[in-house]
């Protein structure tokens, strides 16, 4: 494998060790140390991709919002009706499925956890804000939006519905059925919409 | 003062320490020491009324919900007309206003907190969830909600979408204004009911 190729594929298997202690052990257990051990490598080994901590959450929270895009960007390419890949993007962003389930809920740990850090949170880079951007960009191209809903207002109470739910799938196991916060989604989006979804 | 009450009150005192400690220290820093430290009292005095840190942490959440319960109520006795004390109950619920601020981040705090215990949340004891199946019920018999809306589901909805904008107001200070988090709460008010709000 070309260097350059391996260097960035290890730095990946280590933020995706990092996602799995933080979801074990909460972001206090999110030590360089804890994640070297998760990851079967030598402190000095860690080291010598990340700096330091900060530089390897940083990391890993971006790898989280460049893989949630990247499936966004998948789905919206399907060869499906608009109305159903606007669900089924949706949906992905919520911790149900088997695949999505980690990143939704390392996403939302890091969310959380800013607040800890003093930092003012960044919803623009947010993977989940910009989708629900880029699904309300849709219904008003599709003429799907009701014609008086306010678009900004819109995104901003579909981002925080969708935290809200993914919060609810971490810790309500009963809500985690994909068919329970597959219902509320649908029938959110028919309240904002002229047509059923 | 007689001594069940002032028992009672050292027991407010110590969990009103607690959620100090569990705002600024987050949650891994809430031991009965540091909590002990915050309320200036010795940890023998601490464990005269707590037996464990389970039991002052279940009874520091709990306090969180009685008081919002009572403010709650305190509004609903107000001289106001209805539908200004649904807006009003709902805004109280926000981390925005000075006075709730504490409450209803620590009160988040806790929710979040329930998944590493492994525990399962219980949505029917949380304070927010009884408020907003309250309010649904007074959108049922002031015939405000809309005709065709699912009260289950609107009640779902509502949970999180509160639950989403009390995380954003919490780390993304720009929207802890009052009057953003107010139009958002009006505008989905709004789009449930057939009267504006």
């Amino acid at each position: 494998m070309p260097k350059l190729i391996e260097h960035a594929k290890r730095k990946e298997m280590i933020a995706e060790a990092a996602w799995k202690v933080i979801l074990e052990q909460g972001m206090e257990g999110a030590s360089v140390r804890n994640i070297a051990k998760e990851a079967g490598i030598s402190l000095g080994s860690l080291r010598y991709y990340f700096a330091s901590q900060n530089d390897l959450l940083g990391f890993s929270r971006d790898l989280i919002y460049q893989k949630t895009a990247e499936r966004m960007t998948r789905i919206f390419k399907l060869d499906m009706p608009p109305k159903e890949k606007i669900v089924q993007v949706l949906l992905d962003l919520m911790p149900a499925a088997g695949e999505t389930k980690l990143e939704a809920e390392v996403r939302l740990v890091f969310k959380i956890h800013a607040r800890h850090q003093g930092e003012v949170f960044d919803a623009e880079k947010d993977s989940v804000y910009l989708a629900i951007k880029e699904v309300m960009s849709y219904l008003v191209l599709l003429n799907l939006l009701k014609k008086d809903a306010d678009v900004h207002l819109e995104t901003e109470r579909m981002y925080s519905l969708l935290d809200g739910l993914a919060l609810d799938g971490m810790i309500r196991p009963q809500l985690l059925e994909t068919h329970k916060l597959k219902r509320i989604i649908v029938y959110h989006l028919n309240s904002i919409c002229m047509e059923e979804f």
